[in-house]
């Protein structure tokens, strides 16, 4: 088995250790992960300017890493596309990330477009998150995404599927098991902090305090709340399938423009 | 009416003037773009740098604009949050882009990052792209962005509505019509191009050849390749619910990690 390993931390942070190790028993590994962090990248590609790529001997002589001047997504592309063009992977996996991604703030995740860009290119792939910042150790989360791989692997593959894990914030004893939910919503207030520069010109930073939101008992963010591992299965199709009836009869509404 | 405008082509984009003129007749107009080009920056935002941000005097006295060093989705959330934030907008319109935001590309799309943030924070949005980059008019897509607006209004706003609007490439008075649509599929080959800077380090451009795909013929690509106006319905949910069920018995299959 090949596994192809990214994440938006960057190539030396700590959970791209932690995964290695637990992956290398049951797979070769290759890492492809930006040179140094780019989280809340979204699904941004760089079309616009190169993208630098160096081999690294960080991950010893077994592991082949890329550390890559661009996003997770590039990342994925580079490594399908290039480093590992005649020797594809059978899972991609992006982390593990050192915080959160739950809820609809997954949209702005690095680590999952890497995952979300796997799948798009045909491969299965897992991301997987602490969800606190607090975290020190990745070594219980590395070795579920161990275990994980072979259910991962048993499941349909068209379309490649996407499946998005964040680990409880407790002691790993007190992890009552695992729980499939779907996206929960996160909000935020106060997004951003005014400030002048030297030159009293204005700029801000993004900032936003957590809203405590009512939330469906089925989501990431209950679970994860609860003590349980979260998996929610994603997809990458953003039609709004229900909405193409109601608005069907807009086709005759509109008036020739010339 | 308010109406607040975004894209991904920067604020002095002619996409963005055609935008003004059409839609002032019916609306007071705020603009809050990226103050340079930020295509293919996805979803992402702007946390661990500063966003610089000044209002501009371009669009004249009654457009109040705002140059964002940031994303198209930056722009969404400080416009809501800060400049507008007691003023909330009825509508956003992000465009018009100066090429494609169709199929799966639409993922990479900073015009349609645009849309869906507005779409996350509660607003009704349009997204508008001219579906060639040879295009020198965008006043009939601008025309036509003016005409949705109603339409767009009339729709249930819970969640808020986002359509992705691609103009085909002909004469306007080819244009077939309007066809609501699902997004396609849009894959590349020869995706990278390998050079060495003058040091002999190795780096890659994103280039890549439009793979042509067999489409479902309700696709966005099949539509604007007809002639049509192609009007796509989004949404930012990205849990794939029908994997849940089949993956639920997970549940039971993992080892307690202690």
């Amino acid at each position: 088995m090949h596994i192809l390993i990214t994440n938006d931390d960057g190539i030396y942070a700590p959970g791209i250790q932690a995964l290695i190790e637990a992956l290398k028993p049951i797979a070769r590994i290759t890492v492809a992960a930006p040179d140094r962090e780019r989280s809340a990248t979204g699904h941004a590609i760089t079309m616009h300017s190169p993208i630098m790529a160096k081999p690294i001997i960080r991950y010893g002589q077994e592991v082949c890493a890329y550390a890559v001047g661009g996003t997770p997504a590039d990342c994925i592309k580079l490594a399908l596309d290039i480093f590992i063009k005649n020797d594809w992977p059978d899972l991609v996996v992006s982390g593990i990330n050192n915080g959160p991604n739950l809820g609809t703030d997954v949209i702005y995740s690095g680590t999952v477009s890497g995952a979300i860009e796997a799948s798009m290119m045909g491969v299965p792939a897992i991301a997987i998150s602490m969800s606190s910042h607090d975290f020190t150790s990745f070594t219980e989360a590395a070795s579920f995404a161990a275990q994980m791989v072979h259910q991962v692997l048993d499941f349909p593959k068209k379309p490649a599927p996407i499946l998005n894990v964040n680990f409880p914030v407790c002691n790993p004893r007190e992890i009552k098991g695992t729980k499939i939910t779907k996206l929960g919503i996160r909000k935020y207030r106060n997004n951003f902090i005014h400030r002048k520069d030297p030159r009293g010109n204005g700029y801000y930073w993004m900032a936003g305090e957590l809203e405590d939101l009512p939330q469906d008992p089925n989501t990431d963010i209950v679970a994860v709340h609860k003590n349980y591992i979260s998996i929610t299965p994603l997809h990458f199709d953003l039609t709004h399938y229900k909405a193409m009836d109601k608005i069907k009869k807009w086709e005759n509404n509109f008036h020739k423009t010339d």
